[in-house]
């Protein structure tokens, strides 16, 4: 089980996340729990790293950001106690949760999973600070923002978990956006894949780097609210969104416990820019000039279009990069103007990227046609294309981001009133 | 170098001890610097505990609680890398800083000094968190409130340095509490037993533990104030008090660097309360029944007169414990009455105990009688006494507490002004 800030935040949230998870153990489960610090402490420790150094070492600075795991892992240990179970927190030089030395970016290198397993078949429920691991140097690291759901998925790998529960302040996986689409419908299961894409594209769940990891160690994530179980919100007893691999979701859908669509959901992403350079030499290497001093200053390079150009020997080169980046990529390709040889650079912010996705277009061809006569009928115009075996994404004006997804939704039959039908 | 809570309080005054340290650093010594957490943080943190679990795990408070300091040794060491010192942490796990398995009032058992003497040789300033180790058992562990300064004079016992410098909130260790006396001098040197006999009896400049960890392990210890260096402040070089061993008082004093005293400091403690058993028959082992139940309820039994009684065979027991014991003492003690065989329990907390102190007296009789005979003189009536091979304590009313102060400061010839003259 893996709690968020949110439900970290005070003693008070601490005992009604203490409750779910004894819960749990009274059920007969063997429990593990990773926790991230109280809401608004990491952001408190990183202003003071800042204070104390503007060009902080990472090594230190991990010292300090680690803390606040520390703090809500004793404290769910003392909670528990308190009600009356068995338990102990494992800090991540205890396990130890090694990391390779990358410090305030650390990535997981290996979970001695053996003192856990034998402290959780004495009957301890283990509790685990998220987000940190030691490095082979003994010291502490961290895995950047969003880390602790990366220690909930490498953990449940180590001890062979059959689930690993990822509490949020969302309740599962929604077809899309239930903001925008009102009729949005929460997703029993996805795959893995699908997760990847959704999240990527915008739907901010789980950190992705904890769902690569999970679809590589094949760890089932369920997604679920830390709400659950308040007197407030009437729960199922699983009322979570469960991730798994295809092959699974394929059982489930066998077995009748999931509906078979081709399109599992819908994802918006306003956050990249265009950007159009006109008039490239139309010959071998062009594009590299592009494009490879753009890699080397890590910008992400998301869709590329190449158009054929008014004159003949040229063309012009369409492609997204993040908003957080235009800047940069904008001074780069002045920089290199000569090299590339571009007539002019046009940058427009104002677009948005609409992706439908869903295992189930794999075996099933027409749903790129749908999405695209969909647009057409409401006059949205497509400025760029891209596909993969799972998603088929389209770059649009922001302004008919809401319009777009809404009609996508109901023209792949999603709306929540077609599943009642 | 140790600093203690009030100079951790915020990143401003951590970069304040930042520039004590490279000063320090930069006159070429190789330093190593024990902190406290910041002010109130320790009180929060145990806070978070008390709600957590009233009856904690003092394992997983432990894991709490250490969190502060470790959050202000990454603060200082990134402190010292932004004003151009190398510098790193050093957790309790990481030296390792061992101690005897008893969470929340662990003792010292060992410190591994040599990865630490590798790093100040390399050119790094060591910044080690103060109050934490680790068990044989691999667990965090706390040495009880103040317990910065009995890590700090460890770790200087351990790699060998040449003085453990101790910033307090005072500037030093002073004939006699100056809020009392304005007349009070700061004294150069005081020898560990005298340290000891000031601290037990009321002047709380550092932890008694660490004196006595000092005067085991040879360091020589300076207490000095964080505030030297401010450019308020008109400084010294050193500023402080050292507290040595007596040969280095015996040197300090044959060199002329320190003036010879019979007394060297007054101290008082209105902490205490008077315990009267009345007609308590005056037979062997009588006593010990008082005195048994006591030690075995932890209670600290410090002065004790017996009075020859009125009548034959009988005689009056006093003696005085810490004021927050006597309610405890008094239950135990009317609890065993028959036992004991006493007529009336009597109870007084307006007591006071005023100690004079100095090595000096081991070689300088009639300190006790000019005691006496001062305060006989000002009509101070001495209710018991007790005397050590370098203190006199007498026991007397409360409210006559600062006159008797006052009269023997300057019977002593310990004023200000008596320096001068």
């Amino acid at each position: 089980m893996k709690f968020g800030g949110t439900s970290m935040a005070g003693t008070e949230r601490i005992r009604r996340v203490a409750n779910l998870v004894r819960k749990q153990a009274a059920g007969g489960n063997q429990v593990a729990v990773v926790v991230s610090a109280m809401a608004g402490e990491t952001d408190r420790l990183v202003n003071f790293c800042r204070e104390a150094n503007a060009l902080y070492d990472p090594a230190e600075y991990d010292v300090v950001v680690a803390s606040g795991e520390q703090v809500t892992s004793g404290l769910l240990a003392l909670t528990l106690q308190s009600l009356g179970a068995k338990a102990r927190s494992w800090l991540g030089w205890q396990l130890p949760l090694r990391t390779v030395e990358s410090h305030a970016k650390a990535r997981v290198e290996s979970i001695d999973g053996e003192a856990l397993i034998a402290s959780m078949e004495s009957g301890e429920i283990a509790v685990i600070p998220g987000f940190q691991g030691v490095s082979d140097e003994g010291r502490i690291t961290t895995m950047g923002r969003g880390g602790s759901d990366t220690s909930a998925v490498a953990i449940a790998a180590a001890i062979g978990a059959d689930r690993c529960d990822i509490y949020t302040d969302v309740d599962g996986v929604y077809t899309t956006d239930p903001r925008i689409v009102a009729k949005a419908r929460k997703l029993k299961a996805v795959t893995y894949e699908e997760m990847l894409e959704l999240a990527s594209v915008g739907a901010k769940v789980l950190q992705t780097r904890s769902v690569g990891l999970a679809m590589k160690e094949g760890v089932r994530v369920q997604v679920l609210s830390s709400f659950v179980g308040d007197d407030a919100v009437p729960a199922d007893d699983l009322p979570g969104t469960m991730i798994v691999s295809e092959e699974e979701m394929n059982e489930l859908v066998e077995n009748g416990e999931v509906e078979r669509q081709h399109v599992t959901g819908i994802a918006h992403d306003k956050n990249e820019a265009k950007v159009i350079l006109t008039r490239v030499p139309d010959k071998p290497g062009a594009v590299a000039h592009i494009f490879e001093p753009l890699a080397r200053a890590s910008i992400n390079v998301d869709m590329i279009i190449q158009n054929v150009g008014r004159d003949k020997g040229e063309t012009d080169v369409t492609f997204t990069v993040p908003q957080a980046d235009l800047a940069r990529a904008q001074a780069l390709l002045e920089d290199k103007r000569d090299d590339i040889g571009y007539n002019r650079l046009i940058t427009d912010s104002k677009i948005a990227k609409i992706s439908v996705v869903g295992v189930g277009m794999k075996s099933h061809a027409g749903v790129a046609a749908t999405m695209f006569q969909s647009l057409a009928d409401r006059g949205i115009n497509i400025q760029a294309i891209t596909t993969s075996e799972i998603k088929v994404s389209v770059m649009i004006d922001e302004d008919e981001t809401e319009l777009a997804v809404r009609v996508l939704h109901t023209a792949y039959g999603l709306d929540a009133a077609d599943e009642a039908a």
